[in-house]
């Protein structure tokens, strides 16, 4: 037992062959999570080892016995597989800090932000969902402002990278940009693009394209990213805001960025906004110039740019790129896990297998 | 006399050796405009020849005489070339017609779009200039619905082809895509970017990566691409909507992309919008779907695609694509001298060489 504690923790990993997976276990190291044991899953059984401090450790399938030795695990695979496991581990008094979007609306499972709303934690609730990785900028960087001035109305149009999408639509579009590179010239112009007009994992080819659709779209018209966004940003601040968003997948590699448009309830100045975020929690704000995907991609925070004043004095304009596999995903739950460690309530439940 | 007349105009374009010029004289041709004689001129040396009707034309650098031959001349080349000639020619009475931004804003020179202010073009004032490129796909998609329900504010987000910004920016982002594309391999995941970081052309390297900045930002933190869509869309309308855009230049070769809320005075059902849009001039609507800008490219029309409800009754949210080199530039040009003609105010003006 003291050993134990001394250790750490039995941490598994549910998709760590995925991509968020594989930014997850880097995380864990880089932050220095107090692992003592890592137990990494996958469903597909393309790759059957990760590496993790230096070792090699051998993937398995995720199995009722090995899942249950852990104190905590991190869902990074699909709606399905968190549905079908979670919810029994939890009870069972296992932290499952899970990033799919299977609990996310559930009203007794708090969707967390550690910088929004940690105080939603509680040791008796133990399945824990993370938001959509589109939202989780979005949220960041608005909720301070919403504090202050009452965000009324958002409107939002991002710009999502592909591997937001998942590693075959991100192998998709490198043929597809590949095939793009050796047929156009230089000096060429804008001549027609002999595209490879195959699209089987994003409903239609992203290179040098841009594609207003990230999922199904309902009755509305509106896509299922777009409701998310809506239904998850509500949920985190506890407020009540009509959000309208389009959502686009852009031919970017990771960084999902977004021009958003807050309304407010009483005016507020760019000025007074910019003293806000400058010191906010988890947000980087650029006081002048822009982030990119590019500079973003790998990076932490959420990063704020071009704020200023929209349509009137009530609303302000803004643009935030964040990492869509680390503060959208991976970072975040880890954040989460890191809270419920600094209040005691993740620890080593004691028994060894 | 008689000859020329059947025989049609002596045409002149200047700028006639860049991306719009090439789109101009294809265009001349697929639309049977009535050329009897072919001027291009080029301030540039590049490149010495161009094709038109199968025959390769010599192009000579814009001497007043040669101009002054002319019966209409396009101008797609830059604001200065614009701004030192168009204004002495059209007191002579050759028709001028400007795709620079030299003129867009003065009160005695109408900025048109045939479908929206044709109306506003007189037999006395032969300068006339064309809009903006990203404004145009908003102005026309848009007009129909500011007809009938008056929009109050516009919110816009652009995803805007690298076209846009010139040949040498064009061909940088190609370097860059093919560095890119040789050095990311299959399976790698989402790995760090290894960019050629260099970008003369462009504020920051555009493959992989999104820009939000099109033009220099005025004090106020607005990029001077988005007061144009302000200042223009009013102009355009006879309006006085309030505008606030977020303009951002995206890894697409030709095809600029809006995605569009419109604020409007009384409500307007996506339905009712719908049927006005399904027979507006100009606008092609997707009743399902949407438009790309590969698809667009190349083409036409404005499409318009995911018309919906915004944030309440009031609100319109739309997808809109057009081709920034065609119904953004060349071809509203040739659109507005076939009006010219149609009216009987551009012939022949009677005098051969």
């Amino acid at each position: 037992m003291a050993l134990l504690k001394t250790k750490g923790l039995i941490v598994g990993v549910v998709g760590a062959t995925g991509m968020v997976g594989r930014e997850l276990l880097s995380l864990l190291e880089r932050r220095r999570f107090p692992v003592a044991e890592l137990l990494p899953f996958s469903s597909g059984l393309r790759r059957t080892k990760v590496r993790f401090k230096g070792r090699l450790l051998a993937v398995h399938s995720a199995d009722r016995s090995s899942l249950e030795r852990c104190d905590a695990i991190f869902f990074v695979s699909s709606d399905a597989v968190s549905a079908s496991l979670a919810p029994g581990l939890a009870r069972r008094g296992i932290w499952c800090l899970d990033d799919s979007s299977a609990f996310r609306p559930a009203p007794d499972v708090p969707l967390v932000i550690p910088e929004i709303n940690a105080s939603s934690l509680s040791p008796d609730r133990r399945l824990v969902a993370g938001p959509n990785c589109t939202v989780t900028g979005l949220a960041v960087a608005g909720y301070p402002l919403h504090r202050l001035a009452g965000v009324r109305r958002v409107r939002l149009a991002s710009y999502q990278a592909v591997s937001g999408a998942g590693k075959a639509a991100l192998d998709e579009f490198l043929v597809q940009a590949r095939a793009l590179a050796s047929s156009l010239k230089l000096g060429d112009g804008p001549a027609p693009i002999p595209v490879n007009k195959k699209a089987r994992f994003l409903p239609a080819p992203i290179a040098c394209n841009v594609i207003p659709q990230v999922g199904a779209f309902d009755s509305f018209g509106r896509s299922s990213e777009e409701s998310k966004i809506s239904s998850e940003l509500n949920k985190l601040w506890g407020a009540d805001v009509s959000v309208s968003a389009t959502t686009v997948r852009v031919p970017v590699v990771r960084g999902h960025s977004l021009a958003v448009w807050l309304e407010f309830e009483r005016p507020l100045s760019p000025s007074r906004a910019r003293r806000l975020l400058a010191k906010a929690p988890g947000v980087s704000l650029f006081d002048s110039g822009y982030p990119t995907p590019l500079q973003a991609g790998g990076k932490d925070g959420v990063f704020v740019g071009r704020l200023r004043q929209g349509v009137d004095s009530r609303e302000l304009c803004l643009w935030i790129v964040s990492d869509n596999l680390l503060k959208g995903a991976a970072l975040n739950s880890i954040q989460t896990a890191e809270e419920l460690l600094r209040r005691g309530w993740l620890s080593p439940r004691g028994f060894s297998v």
